[in-house]
């Protein structure tokens, strides 16, 4: 099986010593990835943006191709005057961080309203504001439902504004987005179509699992996988893709990511065809609202307004066992078989 | 301040090589325990009734007392024939664990209908039955809400048995109690007096605050306070005490329990005393509804029926940090300042 080599609309890459695993993982598989700033020092400037991408560039094999299109942290902090020399730079988008709400977010918005004169800024750059969705306070399972208002605010006061609500996890989330203009998009994780909170907290506790936002109720997961499979076109892939060293996960306190990279297509693709909506675009008959090559490699680009990827991702049925470890850092599905082997061509083994 | 030595309605001491420090750890602060039956094997018969609490006996300090209530496990399997010698050995109640939903419960009760043969001879043995009331099955969260049918089948089925659900986190559940007859009581713990769900997953994740049943909102929690704070008598103290070695917490797969046996009184007396309620029952004014005293050292013991401890708790004022660990055990509030040390008198430093 063959399709369109995939985009990721939401990676975390990291930086030294995990930095290079995680970039020659990533490009075993993607075309292109969206990459999220919250590094330290966060991406706050086109010096800060161009020495992360060279650093990027520097950590593929020798032979592997990895696309970058690059973010900045919208901080309160962030002078709007910089922001045309983040995109000449070339970022793609602004990613705008609820204080306190994940990884990295100590630095992170108050308030939405303290950050309009970047936003105007943004919208009139014609660059996409990406949405970690969540309020920073309230109730854990609440705080995706409760941010929804602050987004209609930042959707209505920037009237043609790109804005990608990130990482959606909720029927809340998704019903919010369905009544929304078509220059509101989402990503969708490959763990949220297959997690609840059930899996994270409901037998022992597994801190591989754990992230945030925190998986929902499968009423939430059946939203996820309804917007997905629903073909609407404004769903479309991104991993969050987010590594942590196996002493920072299994510890007294454990930080939030599920590292998806090396599985996130196999993955996919069981979840697919178990639910018999097909993988490339070359098999999809007239009744199937969308395919896997869709949600992954074309839906994303046009809500970008970017070309597709001209590389291919071979989907061989060739069963493996997905590694225990990948350097420090466990992966999702960790031991488990996986039916599909994803490959990009032209890419190098990591 | 002194008041009389408190009761834990509900502890699990372990077994070797975790039970020497556990049994110690609680008889420096308890005068007397609820000993859970979920061992491996499980509490099943006289026999191993016995040895299991000359086990615990034999481990105790040189002058340390704890005296032991000993449980024994609710099976389908259990022959109801063998309870009058479980009886007759010590036992004052059976502990109901539906299956699947804690530690060492996947042999529990897959239907409460089950065990009606067990429940009749109970009732008529006068035992008291204990029950972890959560649903083995549907979303973490509302499994003790779930749970409250089969509660109530139960209550009505056996009109004189004597109930306690445990460890209830939920305002449900609080309520469901306040219906129902005076011979159906509930354990409360400390730490779901104290943490909501925020805490063990609203930040990073948290494994030595996971428990089963998991905590949950703070509405809920008020609700707990609300019932411990109202002394209707019927809400009585159990810690739920559940050490497992860091190396069973800290892990891929962490084990659920809190440990909290060296810390409980402390912490109680705090947040007795914060919320204005007094420590000891000579303190309490006609507007108190209840005391500290009350709740760990009489309205236990009364539901029960036993006469109350003769021993006393000193409670000194006087700041100390919470260890790290206690042996291989991380405890609630690890590295924390208390401002109130707890000490049995006539017990020995563990």
């Amino acid at each position: 099986m063959r399709i369109t080599a995939p985009d990721d609309f939401h990676v975390h890459l990291r930086q030294a010593p995990l930095l290079q695993g995680i970039v020659r993982d990533t490009a075993h598989v993607f075309e292109r990835v969206l990459v999220m700033p919250n590094t330290d020092p966060p991406i706050v400037s086109a010096e800060l943006l161009e020495n992360y991408r060279a650093e990027i560039d520097a950590a593929l094999a020798s032979g592997q191709r990895l696309s970058t299109l690059m973010t900045f942290k919208l901080l309160s902090s962030l002078d709007p005057e910089t922001l045309p020399a983040l995109k000449e730079a070339g970022a793609v988008g602004g990613k705008l961080y609820p204080a306190g709400v994940t990884t990295n977010s100590e630095d992170g918005v108050r308030d939405v309203r303290s950050i309009s004169p970047q936003l105007e800024m943004m919208q009139e750059l014609g660059l996409v504001l990406e949405v970690h969705g969540e309020s920073p306070n309230g109730f854990v399972l609440d705080r995706e439902a409760e941010f929804l208002p602050d987004l209609e605010w930042i959707v209505t006061t920037f009237p043609s504004l790109r804005v990608v609500l990130e990482h959606v996890t909720s029927a809340a989330a998704v019903h919010a987005l369905e009544r929304m203009p078509e220059r509101v998009g989402a990503t969708i994780t490959v763990h949220h179509l297959l997690i609840t909170l059930d899996d994270v907290i409901g037998g022992k506790i597994r801190p591989h699992l754990f992230c945030k936002p925190v998986a929902k109720r499968e009423a939430d997961r059946e939203e996820l996988l309804a917007a997905v499979f629903g073909g609407s076109g404004r769903f479309f892939f991104g991993s969050d893709s987010a590594p942590h060293p196996v002493s920072e996960k299994e510890a007294s306190c454990g930080c939030a990511g599920v590292y998806t990279a090396p599985v996130a297509m196999s993955v996919l693709a069981e979840l697919f065809e178990d639910h018999g909506v097909p993988l490339s675009e070359d098999d999809r008959k007239e009744t199937d609202a969308t395919s896997l090559e869709r949600f992954t490699s074309r839906d994303g680009a046009a809500f970008y307004g970017l070309e597709r990827n001209t590389g291919i991702l071979d989907l061989a049925e060739e069963e493996w066992v997905v590694p225990a470890s990948y350097g420090t850092v466990v992966p999702f599905r960790a031991g488990k078989i996986l039916r599909y082997k994803a490959k990009k061509e032209g890419g190098n083994e990591p």
